[in-house]
């Protein structure tokens, strides 16, 4: 295909610099690795029915209690007070989320995706390492422009947003026509640290593996860092994030 | 020396996230590669008396009859209509500049100077590949905390900027304390492309690359990313920038 014809894809680093980027046209792919959109990826993998993403603790409890869904989100890495499940994408199995609605209250990728919504963004997906594969062929299928969108922390850029954007690029770059600087230093991130991504979050002392690890969760990134373990796609529509029929 | 008592370091990818860093007790070095603050050091480095950035070509005019200085600026590539010269740092070669004042208008590192400014920054300066090894000596000797500013281009991340941000840290980062994951895919993207800046450049079709290889400056790019050819550290004070006595 003639490389203008192509559907375009850029990488925006922080929310803080989504208005420079077109979304009306567009599928924004919500990325928050530590662990928002892998425990969104997980609990719909295992069959949750939708998953709802709201930026309070308040309005966790509100909506939990009036659709009896199940209530999730931490503050400094403890459960919320009055919430009844964490972040972390392990406290998902099938045996326990199937058919339930999932509650979640996160800080940056909740503020990005209702930033999307505001925005228009013609479409909006979440991804994280366990539903990569399934991300990009959806993106490849779908044929629209695509907008990556790193949540990062409180606005700054972060290293694990940035190799899951890094990637995607990695995967579906042949599809698309890239101009796009930010997309260049985040597949040069991921191809530094493709071979063992924990690893490498560790070694280099990336901030969000330091808090992490302070809270003795290294299994929890882990798994966000595992390719491929929940392949479903999160689309989100009418307040909820739903897995798209692939 | 103990971590904590170390000057801290972070790396702003973009003038839209200056305010999430510190300033008033930093150094901040204002970064734009292509071409301003690589034109701003040879011009020092080559004798002019001083450097008056300004915004707009009007200003540049009025203030270059005022002190009669030399007005200097590009728009889209080309001499700014009323301005004497251009944005290459080759054009201000020891027999032309030496004991004159330049007044350059540029727009990415104008801004940020004039942010960092307005934001109290404790002491502004500039850098670029041509005074790489001054700045980091500057850098060091001082001892204060350093944020390094990338100009980008109309607030997106570019590659060039965040290349020379990779650069300073790689080789000042002993002396200084890093938690800032834009610091670590700062100094892994001059990893990988420290061997061959302009190759680097070139290879992976930077969007500045192309922009100014359009405009036939292949040159000018050679010249911005040679290191330490202009060895000068450019410091602002009252309106101007000039050389630090180190």
């Amino acid at each position: 295909m003639d490389n203008n014809k192509k559907p375009s894809l850029y990488t925006c680093a922080s929310p803080a610099l989504l208005n420079l980027y077109e979304l009306k046209n567009s599928t924004v792919v919500i990325i928050d690795v530590l662990r928002a959109t892998s425990t969104i990826a997980n609990a719909l993998y295992n069959g949750a029915k939708s998953v709802i993403p709201v930026d309070s603790v308040a309005e966790c409890i509100r909506i939990g209690k009036q659709i009896d869904g199940i209530t999730a989100g931490e503050r400094d890495g403890q459960i919320a007070e009055g919430l009844a499940h964490g972040n972390s994408p392990t406290e998902y199995p099938r045996s326990f989320i199937e058919h339930k609605t999932l509650v979640l209250t996160t800080t940056n990728g909740t503020k990005l995706l209702h930033m999307a919504l505001d925005r228009n963004a013609k479409t909006i997906i979440t991804g994280s390492f366990p539903n990569l594969e399934a991300v990009c062929t959806y993106l490849i299928e779908k044929g629209q422009n695509v907008v990556l969108g790193c949540a990062a922390w409180k606005d700054k850029v972060n290293v694990e947003d940035m190799l899951f954007a890094g990637a995607v690029i990695h995967k579906v770059k042949k599809h698309f026509h890239i101009s796009c600087d930010t997309s260049i230093i985040a597949e040069m991130l991921y191809d530094k640290g493709k071979k063992d991504l924990f690893g490498f979050m560790q070694k280099n002392h990336a901030s969000h593996y330091l808090r992490l690890h302070n809270f003795g969760v290294d299994n929890d990134m882990k798994f966000c860092l595992t390719e491929n373990i929940s392949p479903v796609v999160p689309v989100y529509n009418e307040g909820k994030l739903e897995s798209a029929s692939i």
